[in-house]
């Protein structure tokens, strides 16, 4: 149940990157659930990942791999490796150990990736008897395979893919990513795998992606919940023509602007598809003092059930909003600067309702299927958008059955 | 549906303080929803409220008239005057300044409370028409009737009542409150109401309820939002045998003891009348470095909305509980260190699966209506217990609804 209409787009190979597939079994699933990704000997790679604490054996060793220049990743849908201790972590090196072995690699060039059930040992056994059908399957071609075989409760499988020109040269930008619940990543999606074929360090690569994450993944939000697996990856495989791309110059700002543009349509992908979702909602919040209040007003709303469930009833219960600003302890707040919006209809002004709000204006935008909340605080200059959804029946029915 | 069975029990009248209800049609309910308690001239009374920023004019009115001695209280249910802005504290003045009138009293003597729909203008016509049924109402053995008056979402009234002995003289001590969602008080719950004869001064009687009130409905949360509304109020009649009680004496030891345990059994109402709920959460957090730390870990467990689902569905996915402590922003936590239990069933323990945990183990806890998350932190003494309740279809439902 996706808000809006979300096709799977045309997905344009990028040289130096190739995907292979296969079916492993590790839930009784008739799809495929692994995912090897292989990038050309002089690719960079940067990554960020989870900020919870309790991070996942995966999320551990893909961390201490990822200065050796990783040349593999492998990513299992169905069980999350986490949680699971000293074994988990033995799991995770073996299932790299294995990877490299089939590929004639060494184990630290593989970062590994693991979404699914926490706390349940990985089964290993299955997943590296399904390692030679995956790299046999390996191909520029397969984008698509790969957005399926990663999903977990998502209803659609997310991707993004555009070609930019720097110096009359082009760059593809491709990607994809999964997650639908446990997501207020706060660092990274659940998973998302990025490949362009530029030619960029991997420091300047790891700058460009935290930029990116912090403009797109780190302001989603379904339910508050960061994932213990959370991982975001973008690699550049350095095969376009295009020379190389280095900090302070004009093509790192075209790269790194594309690179940030694809993250946010990821992102809103994730949202698009968050368990039970029947509404996207864009929360803007303008007239900050800094950008971390303008963040912490909006993710207040975003994460008030009163406030989710009123949208999943398109009812304009536009009080449940201003409770919410009210708690997000936004220090000596002018109540009568606050103006809110539900598109462009206003409803609070001056500390109350404003005076021309109709309760059918009102009306008219809650029965939309994408609203903007836009909060101005008249303290300063900061604006940040946070994109959530909202809260629905099938929100608990997915995450009471989810084991089931 | 609330959890356990929850019987309204003897109410013992407390001297001086009395109470009349009457029906005002704030809404189109065929019952009481109007409230006004009378206290002995001699009476103390302390209160504490929302710390919402947007807190209601009802608040305004009653935090400016709580220094002058207050000698009435005046409640509605159906609307809360929540963001009325200037029109709304006029409201609320204007109901203050007909009851005053009614009564030979003055304004500033009266405090107001509302609680029901945010937003919408008080009626005030309508509240002030009722108010000679209310005065002629009055009486000692009305708290039934008034803790039926008080209620919105709530599908029971909430009422506690005791008598304690100081010097062998009795001391009565007996309350009422309301509340079902919109439940993160963090200063009162939305509304309660405690009467005792004690006699105490003013001041030492608002330290008693601030230090009752951190230890009780402070530490209870259905859904992380915070009312505009909310308030506690304590009053103290001054009618009862036992001579004035003073600070540092051991009658105050007693008697703030007294008083903290009303407040808990109130505040544990609440949420065994959280909206939807079927299960009661006791979320305990020991070892904790100090009280808020402790509080952040159990506020995070209690606010995941996957895991108040996963307790819904009677599903053991301590996952969903590990992933919620890992993302409370704990400075340098040592997982190793950490236990966590359902019950007296170990569920983690050396960062992952406890060894000796069986799932049929787990499952048989998550199968009860009353359940313990202890989360050991292994980094100091502090120990703090949070209240709350699971996530289920039903709250979607209530919160969808509430408004039609």
């Amino acid at each position: 149940m996706a808000v809006g209409e979300v096709l799977f787009p045309v997905m344009h190979p990028v040289a130096g990157i190739a995907l292979g597939t296969t079916c492993a079994g590790i839930k009784p699933w008739v799809r495929d659930d692994v995912l090897v990704i292989q990038m050309a000997e002089q690719a960079t790679c940067a990554a960020v990942f989870t900020q919870n604490a309790f991070c996942a054996a995966p999320v551990h060793v893909a961390k201490s791999h990822l200065s050796t220049q990783p040349r593999w990743l492998l990513i299992n849908a169905g069980n999350a490796n986490a949680g699971t201790g000293k074994q988990g972590m033995q799991d995770a090196l073996q299932s790299c150990a294995d990877l490299a072995k089939s590929v004639q690699g060494r184990t630290d060039q593989v970062l590994p990736f693991s979404t699914g059930v926490i706390g349940q040992r990985l089964p290993v056994d299955k997943l590296s008897a399904a390692l030679p059908n995956a790299i046999a399957d390996l191909a520029l071609t397969h984008w698509d395979k790969a957005a399926q075989a990663i999903m977990t409760t998502d209803t659609f499988p997310k991707g993004v893919s555009t070609i930019i020109h720097i110096s009359d040269k082009p760059i593809t930008i491709t990607g994809i990513t999964k997650g639908a619940g446990m997501i207020q990543p706060d660092m990274a999606t659940m998973l998302a795998f990025i490949a362009t074929d530029a030619s960029i360090s991997q420091d300047l690569l790891q700058t460009c992606l935290i930029d990116a994450v912090a403009k797109s993944f780190n302001l989603i939000t379904v339910d508050g919940d960061t994932s213990t697996n959370d991982a975001c990856v973008l690699m550049a495989s350095g095969c376009s023509a295009v020379p190389l791309i280095t900090a302070n110059s004009a093509a790192y700002v075209t790269f790194s602007a594309a690179i940030t543009q694809v993250c946010q349509q990821l992102a809103e992908a994730i949202i698009r598809d968050g368990e039970g979702a029947t509404k996207l909602i864009r929360i803007v919040v303008k007239d900050a003092l800094d950008e971390p209040e303008a963040i912490r007003v909006a993710k207040t709303i975003a994460h008030s059930p009163l406030v989710k469930t009123a949208f999943f009833a398109s009812d304009p219960n536009w009080g449940r909003i201003l409770a919410a600003v009210g708690r997000a302890g936004v220090v000596a707040m002018d109540l009568d600067a606050i103006e809110i919006y539900l598109d462009t209809v206003c409803i609070v002004r001056s500390g109350g309702c404003a005076e021309d709000y109709t309760e059918a204006a009102g009306q008219a935008v809650m029965n939309k299927e994408e609203i903007t909340v836009t909060v101005v605080l008249g303290r300063g200059a900061a604006c940040q958008t946070v994109l959530t959804c909202d809260f629905s029946y099938d929100y608990v029915r997915i995450n009471a059955e989810y084991r089931s």
